[in-house]
C-alpha cells in the first residue's frame, strides 16, 4: 500500500502486529516521505514506515470545526481586564483537518478551554489585532500591541491587559513593552502556551488563570506569567526585561535572569511577592511611546569570528549593534590575531554606530576592569551594559535611537534604568532559577 | 593632588575619613580618567575620586617579581600525566608593577598555587605552546592544542593530559578536541580559573586537585573540570560537547546541558559517576585529526532580523552557518514579513551553504514537525541538529567542512554522533542543574 494512497485529513486505523493506532493523516514533509505521519487522539504524532506488517484501514474523514461564538458572563464583584490575542499556540489548537497546530477560528474559543478565568476576572473584550506565530513579530506587531495596551489600560474600569502571544519570541515582545509603556500604573501579563489547547496537557489554562490574578494585584510592571515548575501548580511573574526563554520544550520554560520573579501565583489565587523591587499601582495616563529604529543588530562573537561583520552592517547604515561579549565583556583584540575585532569595532564607533556589549554567558555582570582586553575595548568606545540580556539590549537599542541618533545621548539612555533592566545587585539565588 | 602625580606601579595608602586603602596604583582607562585605580592587597580594585576628603601618602614602588625555576618532584607510586598551559586566569597573577592581570613568567609558578596537585599524580613535564586570552583562541590554537595533546597521550607511560585555558571560550575548546582526537583511549581535563593565582578566592587550585583525580580514572573523555558549587567542595567533570559557560564571573559558571555531569569528584580524591554514558579507557593510538574550515560563521536569530546577513556570508563563500532559531527551531518564513529568511535560506542551500538550526533556548531539543514553520524550513533543506549546543555546533561544522566539502556528506556526518554531541534522551533533571 502506498503512502500517496493516503489523503491528509483521512481517519485511519493503523495495525502493526497485536497494535493499533487511530489517527488522521498528516500532510508529510519531504524529507520524510517514506512516511505516513498521523495524528493520534492524544494529539501526539506518530511516524509509521509501510512494510508488510502494517496494515491500514480508512475509517472516514476528520470533520472540520465551526467557530463557536462565546459571550463571557459579567460577574459584578470581579474587576474587569482585556484581553489582546496575537496568536501562537496558547490561541491555537490541532486543526484535524490538516494535522497541523492552527489559530482558533475565534480568540473567544480560549476560554472554552479555560472557563475558570471567569472567576477570576470579567473579560472586558477580546481584541485580536493579527494571530501570526511570534517568530514573525517584529517592532511594527510590537507598536501595535503597545498601543493597544495603551489603550485598554487608559480605561477607567480596566484593572489589567493580558497579552496572549507565541512563546518563541515572547521575552523580546516583553521587553518592547516594558520600553514602549511610558508612565505604567497597572500591571500587563503575557502569557503563552507550550501546548495547543486541544492538548491534555494544555499549560495555557493555568498560565491564564495565574494572570488573572496578576492582573488583580499591586504590581504596575510588565511581566511574563507562565509556569514556574513542570507540575500544574504555581507560576512564576517575571520582570518583563529580565526574562528568558530558556528551555525549547519544557512548560517551566521562562526563566528570570539575575534577579527574583516578581511573584510566585498559585491558580487558587495565593499571591506570594518573592522580589520587593517593583513598581505599584499609580493613577495617570499611560502612553504608548513607540518609536523605534529597526537597523539595529545582535551578534554572538565566537573564536574566529571575523570582524567583516561589523563592517558589513557600516555600509547598510545601521544605527547600532549589541554583541554578545564572552566572559566579562571581551573579543578577541590581540593584533597578532587576524581575524581581532579591535579595528572594526573602532571603525564603526567612529561611523557613529553604538555598539554595546552584553554578556554570552546570559548570567552575571560584565566588568570591563579586570582584563587588559576590557580596558582596550573600553577605551575604544564600547558601552558595556552591566547585566543586561542580549534581548532586551537589542529592544532598548532600537526604541533609544527611535528616540535619538546622537550617540552620547544614546549611551546615556542605555546605561540609565528604564523598566528594570540595569540591576544593581545581582541576587545570589537567582543563578539557574 | 591631582591624579596624574601617581605612577603606575606606585604602592600608596589612601586616607578617606577614618578608613585606610593600602595598594598598587594601576593604569586608569581614559573613561575613567577622573578617577584613581589601586589594586587592593586583597586582589580587588578600587576607583577613587580625589577630593579634600581624600588623602594619599606613596611609601614605595611594587616590585616584579622573578621568574622561578620548579622541578617538580616525582613520587613513584602516582601515575603521570602532562600539562599544556595556553594561557588565562589560571595561569595569571596580579602584575603588581602594571595592575594588570597578566601571565605567569613561569607556567610551573602554577605549582606554587597547587602543590596538592603533586600529592594526586606527577607532573611529567608542562608545555606551554603559547600564553594568550581565550578571546584570542581560533582554529589554529585548537589544532596546536590537539596535536600536542595526543603526542602526550600516545607516551605509554601517561594517564592523561590537563590543559589549562582561560573559561571565556573554554567550552569551545572542549569541543574542538573533541571532535579532533580520534580515537581517544585516555582522559583529557581542561581546567581554567575565574580567579588569579594570587587572590585568596583562587579557584584554579581545586580545579586542578579534581582535574588530577579525573585523569586517574576509568572515563577516556574530553572534560571540562571545574568547581560545581560556589564552595570549595567538589568539582564537576562535564563532556567537553554539552558543557557551557553560564556566568561571567561565579567559580560554578560551567554547566552541563541536557544531560549530567559524567562525574563528581571531591579534592580529597571522592569519584561519583553521575551519567554513566561514558567511554572507557582503551588501547590504541589517539590521532590528532585536525582539519578545519575556518569559513563558518554562528549566527543568532532575533525578532526583524534582516536576512540580507545570510547574503553577505554566501558572497564571502563561506562554507556553512549555524543558526540560534528561535522556540522548537524557527525563524520567519512568513510571505507576508519583508524580513522573512525563507528566500535567503534557500538561496543559500543552493549555493552549496550547509545550514544547520540549533536551539536559541540552550535547553532543549528542536523539533521541525510540530509547527508549520519547521516543516516550510525542513523543506527547504535546514538541517535540524537536535539539541546541540550553537557554540558545539559551530566548531563540528567547521570540523567536517574540514573533511568534506559535499553538501549531503556534511549533513550526514553532523547528525552522526561522534563525541557525545547528539543526545539520544535528554535527562529531565538537567534543566538548569
Amino acid at each position: 500500500m502506498a503512502i500517496n494512497k493516503f489523503e491528509v485529513g483521512e481517519r485511519i486505523v493503523v495495525k502493526i502486529k497485536d497494535k493499533s493506532y487511530e489517527g488522521v493523516v498528516m500532510p508529510s514533509p519531504l524529507k520524510a516521505k517514506d512516511y505516513l505521519i498521523i495524528k493520534l487522539n492524544s494529539g501526539y504524532n506518530l511516524g509509521i514506515k509501510l512494510s508488510p506488517e502494517v496494515r491500514i484501514e480508512k475509517i472516514g474523514m476528520a470533520t472540520k470545526p465551526k467557530a463557536q461564538e462565546i459571550k463571557p458572563p459579567i460577574n459584578p464583584k470581579l474587576p474587569k481586564i482585556s484581553i489582546i490575542a496575537t496568536g501562537g499556540t496558547i490561541t491555537s489548537k490541532v486543526e484535524y483537518t490538516t494535522g497541523a497546530v492552527e489559530p482558533l477560528i475565534n480568540p473567544e474559543e480560549l476560554l472554552l478551554a479555560t472557563p475558570e478565568l471567569l472567576d477570576v476576572v470579567n473579560i472586558s473584550q477580546i481584541l485580536s489585532p493579527f494571530s501570526i506565530f511570534s517568530e514573525d513579530m517584529t517592532w511594527v506587531e510590537w507598536q501595535k500591541i503597545a498601543e493597544l495596551v495603551a489603550k485598554e489600560l487608559n480605561k477607567k474600569d480596566i484593572s489589567g491587559v493580558l497579552v496572549t502571544h507565541g512563546t518563541d519570541t515572547l521575552h523580546y515582545t516583553s521587553a518592547a513593552l516594558s520600553f514602549m509603556l511610558k508612565n505604567l500604573g497597572k500591571p500587563v501579563a503575557l502569557v503563552g502556551g507550550q501546548r495547543s489547547s486541544d492538548r491534555g496537557s494544555f499549560d495555557g489554562a493555568q498560565n491564564l488563570i495565574c494572570a488573572g490574578h496578576y492582573l488583580k494585584s499591586n504590581l504596575a510592571e510588565v511581566a511574563i506569567v507562565m509556569h514556574a515548575t513542570t507540575n500544574d501548580d504555581f507560576c512564576y511573574a517575571i520582570r518583563g526585561t529580565n526574562v528568558r526563554k530558556m528551555h525549547t520544550s519544557r512548560r517551566d520554560t521562562f526563566r528570570p535572569i539575575n534577579e527574583l520573579p516578581l511573584a510566585k501565583i498559585s491558580p487558587s489565587g495565593e499571591f506570594e511577592i518573592l522580589n520587593k523591587n517593583y513598581k505599584s499601582r499609580s493613577e495617570g495616563e499611560v502612553l504608548a511611546d513607540t518609536k523605534f529604529e529597526p537597523n539595529v543588530a545582535l551578534l554572538k562573537y565566537f573564536p574566529g569570528a571575523s570582524p567583516d561583520i561589523l563592517n558589513f552592517f557600516v555600509e547598510k547604515k545601521y544605527k547600532g549593534i549589541i554583541i554578545e561579549a564572552t566572559g566579562l565583556g571581551h573579543v578577541s583584540t590581540n593584533p597578532k590575531q587576524p581575524r581581532n575585532w579591535l579595528g572594526a569595532i573602532k571603525k564603526a564607533i567612529d561611523e557613529g554606530l553604538f555598539i554595546g556589549f552584553v554578556p554570552q554567558c546570559i548570567y552575571g555582570r560584565l566588568d570591563p576592569y579586570v582584563y587588559s582586553t576590557g580596558r582596550i575595548l573600553l577605551d575604544a568606545g564600547v558601552t558595556y551594559l552591566g547585566s543586561m540580556l542580549a534581548e532586551t539590549a537589542l529592544v532598548k537599542l532600537g526604541w533609544v535611537l527611535g528616540h535619538t541618533k546622537k550617540l552620547e545621548e544614546a549611551k546615556s539612555m542605555m546605561l540609565t534604568n528604564i523598566a528594570g533592566e540595569l540591576i544593581d545587585k545581582i541576587s545570589p539565588n537567582s543563578f539557574l532559577y
